[in-house]
């Protein structure tokens, strides 16, 4: 009924794939990175990676497994 | 037999598609947004995002995992 | 054997749609609510819903993710 | 091998109903009550039910969701 | 390759119908009993029913959920 | 590409039948003992068998259940 | 539509087989490893692994349960 609205939840970060994502774990750890791919899971491949808050790190690639995931946005 | 009763949960949120919806998870994290496309899992897409709480942000898109709901309500 | 029993543990709180029901959920909040729908999952809708306990709140319409249901009474 | 030895392990609280049983779940509490319906997920419908322990409480229909449960008795 | 030896883990615990067991639970709990049934899932119907540790408390019959299960041994 | 790579990961566990393996639980738990039989949800038979750390003691024969497993390594 | 994407989350990983690989799991612990094999699950065989953190350990050889996988990443 609403103009341009996605038809499955999936769908809105799909369209940020090769893009900049936020990501927040269960554990509590954030992420942010350019979003490489995705599947129906949640499982996502990110690429220039930085983990924040206390343990800071950076990875080149990174495989989050999707039942870590709480929430995602693009940037 | 109850008049104008919903067939399946789902579709009582089903309705609140491009309106207001108050979210909990599972951590604790309240959030309002506009629900833009559900599925049955619960996962969420929300537009126009407020988290609340002591972690307060906001969000332009926001996918939040339907695992890690509490419950959702239209506003 | 025992006459009119349910086949179904979930035949007993279908008996209870348009009836007001309790809730209490694995994280200890207690839910009082009218039943409008509910699924195998246990998936609740509630309509004119009471959450108890230290966070008090009232939500006109309520979807609850069944997994999150410890357990569930006709009241 | 060993005489009357049930099949299955629901079988054995199966025989149960229309009696009282115990219900240990995950979260501590211990309950008891007539056991009128359950199924493969342990799901269980008891009535006359009291919940013990520090949150003494009194049901006359409970259902229980399978997977919060630790263990049951007939007693 | 080696004699005798059991195709699938379950198979030992099935060998132990009949006898005592052993059975330590997610939670802790630490259970001995007569192993009556079991299924590929580990739900485990026991007889003479001890549970030890804290709470000590005896069954005559306990039908233990499998996914509670963190190890079960043959007496 | 890499010679002698095993397809699956559970191979390189199901070679190590007949041998002793370390295994790490979920609750922390730490075992050692001689694997005779594994299935794909990792559910491990294992005999002559060590509990480490603070709650020692030792069985003939140990079925643990594989959701409980950490990781696993042959000795 | 970027060139060079992989089309599944899980492509990344297995492009590093036969290398290092980073590992951090869900109870905090963080592993190091050559990648042999892994699967849809995340289940990972890793050789000449080094646990990191305050339990240090060394393993020739290591199978990491899937579901117990926060995120990989090729070193």
């Amino acid at each position: 009924m609403v103009k341009n609205m996605p038809d499955r939840p999936i769908d809105a970060l799909d369209r940020a794939k090769g893009k900049k994502v936020f990501v927040k774990l269960k554990n509590g750890e954030e992420i942010t990175g350019t979003l490489m791919a995705l599947d129906l899971h949640l499982n996502l491949w990110l690429e220039n990676v930085d983990i924040q808050g206390e343990n800071k790190r950076k990875f080149t690639t990174l495989l989050i497994r999707g039942d870590t995931v709480l929430y995602a946005s693009p940037v």
